[in-house]
């Protein structure tokens, strides 16, 4: 089977804000990725094999695995605050009830098709056990944590494609820097509005005069209605209708949202960015749907809480939620999280998968000539 | 003190959907009011006196109750099935606990400002009472639920002066048919996005094959930032900055959302309706600041839960989620919470309060404008 | 109206621990109560009044209010950390949404009767006003934080007889030092077990080597079915039947519990403690009733939040959860809660309430000999 | 590798009513059983292979995997009402956000060690897989529950031993009547209070006035601190002192409970159930430990969602809350979860593992001679 990873940006998409997209009022980090918050790593396994008719164990292969890991180091000996919120639960995620309890991360996330979420959390249990021999022996276990989406729609997603190596080369393959968007890792078979959606990242910057934090977002789409779908300040879902060449999945898919940042938030702080997700959700134009699982989970990268720690106290201060800080750091989420989305749509290409299901790439043209139609941002005189 | 209830539409103000706007897929009621669905009421008292100078305790008074009952009887002895969600907690709410646990409401609910929420808890007691000689003796006591905004931009909100009496007045004006809106009752002197703001109503209709049942939302809104409104497909809060007479409130406000239906739903799916409300407020341009509260009650009229029943069992029937009801319901949801929000927008007029402060009414003709200049929903050519 | 404050310790009365109790492992403070944590006051307005047959709205009266601050400073200014739980939400509540976004207690807590609730919360509000000049004119409003049970069975409740002024009494009152319990302020009417209830205390210390903070708790308790009541290791409902003077009212009475701790514990961490609240009331035999409103509030005096943050960060440091804080922090909550539930039944009098209602008080003797006919605890010999 | 199932009752070994308990006051079903429940059905793969010293990934193995499904039939097409509670999170339950949204339960439960819980739950989804053709190509994913303990003190927990196949022998092996308990299963390595734990379940039955129904509970236990046990009416921690062969984990363990009914509750009557099961962990001296995953599964047999629902409604009828239900409910919950966990106790035989390391089984005669020494059941006088 190949398994190649996508090299670069394909000639004919860009990413989102290239559409000449300026309604956002915050500025992003050097490379409008998640991997702007310093320290974060991503990694992606991205499988693509076989064509035609489905048969199921076999092919086609539409999918893969994409980690994010909040350092460079041993996570279990060095946790991060962490914090999840479900906003739609229709969803198979792993690990969330332990990071409700404790707070904190201590393992690489990943994001991959629904029916491979469990070897997958089992992949990144192994990658953990061979970093920690004591783990089950002299200490307690390890909580991986994997969110899904289905892409079943163009993946033989019964075949649970995804095998450990997989996820240890994805593990092995994180790096900083820009992160590849759209048909790749967990992405590789996702459908968001019924173009052919996947991964797409995005940051931005807070101002100094509150920490000069950086927020980043990186997520799985795959979720929304076409004629609901939102570019910025345009409903386009009306006027672009992507080709159907199946009846579309009974359920409307889902999104994985993960948020990273370097402000000094607690899990409680961090819940309260995680809540904010939906709101770039509503702006892409979901309705949140029943069959959807949406999840987000943010982490802090501020202070590593040790496994093993020396004193019982947490070293460190923590941000205060007024007056400033989440008057920013929420729209930062929103401004993120949003772009992240259309980043996934803008970045992925056109695949026909099993059964010859198509998705067909958002087509960009037609976008950038209407938003290049809007009026331009200068005032109404008001009556 | 004079407390006049606003009579008709203002000459100068419109509901939002008659500025042209056409981008809402289902079908409103009759009154397009929380109304539509059959037995529910609503009444307002509306407190305006004074103006000039601050004087706490005093005035100027710009403030109000509004209820909403889900049938004409005696909701003690008839309770409704009833979720509520929080969106963002900065708030005041009350009842909440119970109806978590219980799924029921046994009270009218009412909407006011922030320091009168526990005066009017307390008067819908005494009206509970009245209604209950056994409450308290020989049964348990009463569950009343109260949200708020803080109108204390305009308003006196110290001076707390929504009173007993002034609760069961708006309690003896209940009805059904056509609603008011705008600055009236609890929302006499709420500010939305930089301009008046307050009570607004709207309601979907669901098509035959999914029951043809009813939702109607009921929102009291005082929450948003200027630059971020969204009137349907338009960001418009770029073009309209709204005049300033003075500081802006710490806080962004809030808003209270109340949702019927006679959808047979229980506390559940209920809940899952409530969620479905922090999309809309997003719509028109929410980001859920983080001083907002930011609550959601919804109920269902389809079955009267006894207070003393005569068997063990549950009459009648509920809807299941799948496959076609909840992805008919979260829409209605959206688009009727978004109507009325942006009703309570285009229904206010301006207001003068305390110190001289100004909330401009939203101007509409520049919106018109605006909508029209829109391309028509002729679908563009995808290339 | 005579509102009488009990003046101490009844002769026929004793503390729990000394019947005998040796179940418990964790040394309490100076004066086993909540006031151990140092900057901790309480503070109690009892009203008792008339006899014979109820008159609604006019007596007999066996009711009141009490009062927990956390400091004796603003609270609005200085606002500290805090959390909130709910075992069973069947209650009336007020202020529990705020926290859980925030974190933050901004004001007195107060426990009274069910009826009373939103006048008491008014009058915080109105103390919290007259310290704040500020609120609702130049900064947000406040958020009082009030709980319940229902004293019904001896109190005329419908009569809401706790005023604004018996508040603000129960507020001038606070100090520190010994706390009165049993018939006194807020649980002046409470029932427990079938037996006479209402207010208790008690603490813990932690070792040195976790910090030697203190853990307090205050209880109103009003739950419970006589045949369940345990004392310690004792089972001794089935033994002790309380007099019947009436049926027994419909539901199983709630109970109200505040926990005080010096520890440097944030919102998160308080919340862990509040849940193991629900462990207390296990050992003391609850099955947390159906109509049983079970509420539980903490808070940290470790540090002060303030209204206007100078910084953007918060001060000082938290502890760590693991390896040993929550393992020494879990086992006294639920000692001091236990303790204060059988302090609130062993110092509660008898008390003849309205329509000659008649609750016992839990009879000691007969307690004290079961304790001493226990084995002593020396090791059995394992086969 | 030896997979032996354990065939019967060791004989030294009794179930905990054998000891002479008669603090329990409702009737238990037939086999005092979750499988009461009509339709319930258990099943068990023990894996016990090895001894002496660990070799991570080889053994000695002491482990294994329960599954309880709640019919015989296709629980994809017919799912049930279903409900979890997370009393405490640390832990790796998987498929609650699901059932958190849904209400529903569409696949068998399963119980195993920490490490396995994906590996098992990865074989559920094979298992489901199998019987439903049209998951992941026509229709959507299926969402596994799966819930651990750890084991590690006993078992090399590292080598996750638990396979696919064995998961499907558990499945195949499934039957209603007497359930094995004790070492089976998922319990084969487990500890709690320091003695073997293991497998318990027990039942309870309602009077005929209250539906005459069913509910029946199955724990996985492996909680607690020694000197904390409490069996029935006795603190017997203090008297009973385990055998230490190593240093105790750093963690106290967790506890997986589930709970079965053929009562008509929907999902939130159903969490309401589970959240009582915390009164049985304090019951028998649980303090919920901060290293402990404590979860909750509850279902209903009463009806059988169609995934392809033929209407828009749900059949048949619903439990009320009130007045009577939910008073037997909860005392049923209470007692059958605190008879499953002593019976856990009681079944389970002392057991060598890894490392030499030894867990005593419970011992049952000083435990029955302490029972015996009690008064009688007769009442004391009141003075």
């Amino acid at each position: 089977m190949s398994t190649s990873s996508q090299a670069n940006t394909p000639p004919s998409r860009c990413r989102a804000r290239e559409l000449g997209l300026r309604h956002w009022t915050i500025a992003p980090g050097v490379n409008n990725a998640i991997t702007d918050v310093p320290g974060v790593l991503v990694g992606h396994k991205t499988l693509i094999d076989g064509s035609g008719r489905l048969l199921p164990g076999v092919g086609p292969v539409r999918t893969g695995v994409t980690v994010v890991c909040p350092h460079a180091g041993n996570l279990f000996l060095h946790k991060v605050a962490a914090a999840v919120h479900t906003i739609n639960g229709f969803g198979k995620a792993c690990g969330f009830e332990q990071i409700r309890e404790t707070g904190l991360l201590e393992s690489p996330l990943a994001l991959t098709n629904t029916l491979s979420v469990w070897t997958v959390a089992d992949a990144i249990v192994t990658h953990m056990l061979a970093q920690n021999p004591e783990i089950g022996v002299s200490t307690s276990t390890v909580n991986p944590v994997v969110a899904e989406c289905n892409d079943g729609f163009l993946n033989d997603i019964r075949g649970r494609h995804v095998q450990t190596s997989h996820v240890l080369d994805a593990l092995a393959s994180v790096r900083s820097g820009p992160v590849l968007e759209g048909n790749v890792g967990g992405g590789a078979g996702m459908t968001c509005f019924g173009w052919k959606g996947g991964i797409g990242t995005a940051s931005r910057c807070l101002p100094a005069a509150v920490g000069g934090y950086t927020l980043g977002a990186l997520v799985q789409s795959n979720f929304g209605r076409p004629q609901d779908l939102r570019i910025g300040p345009l409903l386009v879902g009306p006027f672009l209708t992507p080709p159907l060449s199946a009846p579309p999945p009974q359920n409307q898919g889902s999104v994985v949202i993960t948020l990273a940042t370097n402000a000094p938030l607690d899990a409680r702080q961090l819940e309260r960015l995680c809540r904010r997700a939906a709101v770039a959700l509503a702006r892409t134009g979901s309705v949140l749907d029943h069959g959807s699982g949406d999840f987000v989970i943010a982490f802090s990268t501020s202070r590593h809480f040790p496994h093993w720690p020396s004193t019982i106290h947490v070293p460190g201060e923590l941000l205060v939620d007024e007056p400033l800080i989440m008057s920013h750091l929420f729209p930062a989420v929103v401004e993120a999280v949003e772009e992240a989305i259309l980043n996934s749509l803008c970045m992925a290409e056109s695949m026909e998968g099993r059964d010859f299901h198509w998705r067909a790439a958002l087509p960009l043209a037609p976008i950038r000539r209407m938003l290049e139609a809007l009026p331009a941002d200068s005032k109404q005189e008001v009556d």
